[in-house]
């Protein structure tokens, strides 16, 4: 199956529904005016559709293997990162001093998302490393970003991300990875990390692992862990890879999916790092490389569903039972709702990625308040959607979809990560109704209002649409205020739910915004009457609060009668 | 992981909760007492945990495969299907004429339930087994009876379903396996056939293959399909398995999930077969055996949502993340969920079960229509269910839940087929919508009156609980004659949201019967909290109708612009 890269469905989100076209009249981003933006994108698509994609079943077949301790990536993936690093695509929104095009994230994203959409496994690599490069511009060192941006930014190096150990998952705050003073400003890490996404790769020709641990006088839970890069092999006089460093990939896990991407247990035996931030900071500069990899992940989640839902609509297009099943109407329901729910989760992860660019190109608190917002939406919904159409792509396949040849499977299997890594889903929707309510809801209440003047805008034109719009905003805005009154606990337990309900109302913004500006009002119309309407149950489960759920026996979830 | 039985909770919603105690008040089922309830269940529990779990791994990770054309079952397979066998459990419901206990078909499924909870790659073996005696006790002559039945019900024998060829899917009455009249009473049947689920077998000595195909004299379509016996193993004249037929498994497919369980395809090579039933009229006797697999598949789901989500609860109770995670309100919340939709799928399927048993037991019409209502929505909202709640335990794991020796991935990839074959989801919906309201609504009114009814007689003792519920039943029930109004392309439009909005309702009302009998009430609450309020969205996507899904474009869902 042939993925073709939806270049006019995003160009028509980036330049029409969300904002980006007011970042071309930033000094920053002067650049990306309308022809950029076509000119970067049909060059992804390409990449994509030619190079990257063809290697994702490889990867799939053929995972990541160890051999003496080295890694063996899948076959073809070195040959395709090579394509992707030496056409630029990893620098595309870095630093132009360091070697970056100095482009918009929302661009970056876009063509993010077409390289998602090729192979999930091989994009995680140049993923992390974007997020690297953010984290050391924000946070590195004048020496750091000298010696590392070069080479991350064209990928001659890849980075990672080193947070996990097997008793501080979500709860970051209780790892037990030491850094000592090695008393000539450098540090010796010892430690064990798991799930590390490319902890080794022979795509590149160093691996550079930002580390989280804790110095001796550093603090219990997340106030005392500091970061640190160590690179697998120590840079010389000259900056090239030399001795290597004292760490090791352990082993590698059996996964579900992403086969081609290697998933390492690190063991770090007083390897040599550097300081990147303060000491006791770490987490403030690892939340940067979070933040832009939870909507990296969340366009994730986007491509994976693009990809699984044109395998979808090619095969019930050409698949006949009593005609071709596209025209069944319970298939092309599937297929609707389908694409309804792409076109929002990519317009939520667009806005999201503009309003990073704003805060950045402005300075504007209020943009940087929006992208804080809109971040755990991204991330949550992007893949949630992710999810739920690789697994309507099982679907409309029928008997074929179960088999593994046909790839629709693998999809599921692949994108099935993304609602897990860089944060579970729960952990977003609870960032968002804790950390990013603690505003007293400014930044929720300014988005609503935004929602309810660009609906009250297209009551003349789409006269049906707005209404409904107008009417779940303002409910959703109720709903936030009420959400503010609830007790800690029972504003939790509506977490996930609420998150939910504000995605299914922004990308019913999104919608109407599509229609005003000329896009299909048809996609829009499909997504009020049924994407749209589920976040009434979203919101009967937010007003429910916790008290249901705590006073449910544990032996009763168990299976069991007592209680 | 340890599945431990839900023997309580089974037990608690046959005797409570559905009319099974209706049956023991019978002729028939005199003997379906709650004494012999207890009984079977407590025997089919050990069964389950000690003698069926323990192989579910290694016929993941150890697939079935062929050698030399003869199929090798995976590791502790033979000695499972064995124990089970020799237990009498294949039989539970079979005639007691030919070796069966004559047991009700709820009991048989609540045994089902916990068989398939242990391992679903294996129970398809004696599930498909148990349709095809179904089949032959309905259809077969006194010949075929006596000679098949015994070694069936003894699990000396297996029974396949062959439907399934390439260009006939969901369109059975595409197939163009051929039979030939031999001229002494039996048949040739020369054809390839697809997706045979223990399509040949070393856990038994012989396979018996239930073949459509279509006489030369047969009409195009449905109409003119003949049904076949066509055993593996002709049997001699002692009716022991003599020479082999002229079949074979060309070979096996390559699937997401349960690997412990042979797909076939299927080649019949002018094998020999005998006529079940009346010349073109086999898909009435397909039919027979394929309610019961339906309502089968809809347990299947149960079963492996109650192992999921048993495996869940348990990790979540020791996983310590700031605390045991089982306390942390959205873990909880998700626990919750999927305990109140397991308990109103298995009631559903129960509750279809009795129906079908009630109608047998006493020949009346309206049982057996309520039966014929309730089984496309026991099998879709049983087999959903599986789904969501088997998900939601990879995402209770977290990162664990992704990799695959945590366990909790394969009831993913394994339950992951019950939503497609005996008749995607979809098709289950639109038989609901279909054949199963041509009779005006008067079945889909009387179940709605009889919830009502209860609603009313729960008042006094659940009064909050009970409002919501009646409420609930009135919406659906103008839905239901709305519904009846609109042209069938609409109709078929909104089947999977009519479906699933019953669905709810339904269990609704057996949460309220349940808390009304001292079950427990929380869950109840938890039910009507978060699982019926999403009915209303559903009933927003049957009132859409279909006219938003054909004003689609097909490039708009492929993911282009034009349109």
């Amino acid at each position: 199956m042939t993925y073709r890269a939806p270049v006019d469905q995003i160009a028509f989100i980036l330049n029409r529904v969300v904002a980006f076209p007011q970042l071309a009249q930033t000094e920053r981003f002067a650049e990306a005016t309308p022809e950029t933006v076509e000119a970067i994108l049909t060059g992804a698509a390409r990449l994509a559709t030619d190079v990257i994609a063809p290697v994702n079943r490889a990867g799939d077949l053929h995972p990541a293997r160890l051999e003496n301790g080295a890694l063996r990536s899948s076959p073809g993936f070195a040959e395709a990162f090579r394509a992707l690093a030496d056409g630029g695509w990893i620098g595309l929104s870095a630093d132009p001093d360091h070697g970056g095009m100095g482009l918009p994230q929302a661009l970056n994203m876009a063509v993010n998302e077409m390289v998602a959409s090729g192979c999930l496994a091989l994009q995680l690599n140049p993923l992390l490393t974007q997020g690297q490069i953010e984290a050391l511009e924000h946070h590195g060192s004048d020496e750091l970003k000298a010696l590392y941006l070069p080479k991350l930014t064209s990928g001659e190096w890849s980075g990672t991300m080193n947070l996990t150990e097997p008793q501080a998952g979500s709860d970051v705050g209780a790892l037990t990875t030491r850094a000592e003073r090695a008393g000539d400003g450098t540090y010796r890490i010892t430690g064990q990390k798991i799930f590390i996404t490319w902890g080794d790769s022979d795509v590149t020709e160093n691996v550079c692992h930002l580390v989280l641990a804790r110095l001796p006088d550093g603090a219990p839970g997340t106030r005392g862990i500091s970061l640190f890069m160590v690179p697998k092999l120590i840079p010389d006089e000259n900056g090239r890879p030399g001795v290597p460093n004292d760490l090791r990939v352990v082993s590698l896990e059996h996964k579900l999916g992403i086969h081609g991407s290697p998933t390492c247990v690190m063991s770090f035996e007083g390897a040599k790092g550097w300081l990147v931030g303060q000491e006791h900071k770490g987490m403030a500069a690892m939340f940067t490389m979070m933040n832009c990899a939870r909507l990296g992940v969340g366009i994730q989640g986007v491509a994976q569903a693009e990809a699984a839902l044109q395998q979808a609509v090619a095969y019930a297009a050409e698949r006949n039972q009593m005609g071709p099943i596209i025209r069944h109407p319970d298939v092309r329901r599937m297929l609707a709702e389908a694409r309804a729910e792409v076109f929002a989760a990519r317009a939520i992860c667009l806005g999201c990625a503009v309003a990073i660019d704003m805060a950045r190109a402005t300075g504007s608190a209020d943009w940087a308040a929006r992208a804080a917002f809109l971040t755990p939406i991204a991330k949550a919904y992007g893949t949630d959607v992710g999810i739920r159409v690789a697994d309507m792509g099982v679907q409309v396949h029928g008997g074929m979809g179960y088999i593994e040849e046909t790839g629709a499977a693998q999809y599921l299997r692949d994108v099935r990560i993304t609602a897990i890594y860089e944060g579970t889903n729960g952990i977003q929707a609870m960032d968002l109704v804790g950390r990013k309510l603690a505003d007293g809801g400014a930044a929720a209440t300014a988005l609503l209002d935004e929602i309810l003047d660009g609906a009250k805008a297209a009551q003349a034109r789409q006269p049906d649409l707005a209404h409904e719009v107008w009417q779940a905003a303002e409910t959703l805005r109720e709903a936030t205020l009420d959400l503010l009154e609830l007790a800690p606990e029972d504003r939790f337990a509506g977490a996930v739910p609420y998150l939910m309900a504000f995605a299914r109302v922004l990308g019913a913004h999104y919608h109407l915004r599509a229609a005003v500006e000329g896009g299909p009002a048809t996609l829009a119309r499909v997504h009020v009457n049924r994407i749209l309407p589920q976040f009434c149950a979203d919101l009967a489960a937010v007003r429910a609060g916790g008290a249901d759920l705590g006073a449910l026996d544990d032996a009763l979830l168990a299976g069991q009668m007592a209680g």
